[in-house]
């Protein structure tokens, strides 16, 4: 059976996005990773698919999280109020012991295309899941799809803001602040 | 010297979009769309670089329209007045002539995951190139995303509109109203 290894998967992690900084995502190997974090391959597989999953291994819970968030804010909460309940139950996925892995990761998809889109893959699917959750609640569809395209606009500037190496205010706070900005912009687009 | 085909690009599409139909689109070969068409391979790819073409070819010249609409309006128009003009731009691509395309193009991208992706990415590219345009005019970084958000969201609308079987109304007519619904939906989000 195979051995237990402590904090493997943050290991792993950090030892993978060093690597991607160094010699590219591209030239990295699992193999690679595991001999730089002092595990082996299999222990690699038992926390990742594959080295794509090491930067996009949050995306299910997010969606999840956005999801619930929605689903079981009161009856009385207004699309802006279930948005903030979204932006706030991702939280725990940004805490102060992550800060420092966040502009690795945002340098390693900055620098290959093929993550870039997967990373707007992912914004779709974020989108997806907060409007099929304000659908369940009873919004119609054109105005659960644009308050879902206003939540991930709110979502990626605050990891964006959060993400910044001198950042030091909460996840939370910020992304209060990102969404009380876009609100101010979506009244200038009306008639 | 290769003999001028009439009409060749129009019979490589309708002979492709048939197949993806019949067949699927992965069973589907440039071979096989050349053969229906009546045509040779070397004729498909002087129209199109593979098959995946045929159905996003539209995708730089709809990009460019957004962005030129936009930096073309006049001074004095509102971040709506240039959405507006850009859902205008876009009317060249759909024509009455074309609308019968419409529903095929939609039925073998709703079959296939890969290029549902493509699309998912399309609509990314025409956000970037509205966005761009309208801080090209001075507009602020989030005003702009949230504005170029809403622009692709009516004009994906539009285009789920005016591509359903049954309808005969302009796209220019169409994007305007679901401008406007949208509109009324940025209100509902405000605080």
């Amino acid at each position: 059976m195979a051995r237990w290894e402590p904090n493997a998967r943050e290991r792993l992690e950090r030892a993978a996005l060093t690597l991607f900084i160094e010699n590219g995502y591209d030239a990295t190997t699992v193999a690679g990773i595991a001999d730089r974090a002092g595990l082996t391959k299999s222990t690699f597989f038992r926390h990742f698919a594959d080295k794509r999953e090491v930067l996009f291994f949050g995306q299910d819970m997010l969606a999840q999280l956005f999801s619930d968030a929605i689903r079981n804010a009161p009856p009385s909460a207004t699309t802006a109020d279930c948005l903030a309940a979204a932006l706030e139950s991702a939280a725990v996925a940004f805490t102060p012991e992550r800060h420092d892995l966040a502009p690795q990761r945002r340098a390693v998809i900055a620098a290959n295309s093929e993550l870039q889109e997967r990373e707007l893959l992912k914004r779709a699917r974020f989108a997806a899941a907060m409007a099929d959750a304000l659908r369940a609640r009873g919004a119609g569809d054109l105005a659960a799809r644009l308050a879902a395209e206003v939540g991930v606009l709110a979502f990626s500037t605050a990891y964006a803001r959060w993400a910044e190496p001198e950042n030091t205010r909460p996840f939370t706070e910020i992304a209060h602040a990102a969404l009380d900005d876009l609100q101010a912009c979506a009244a200038t687009l009306e008639k």
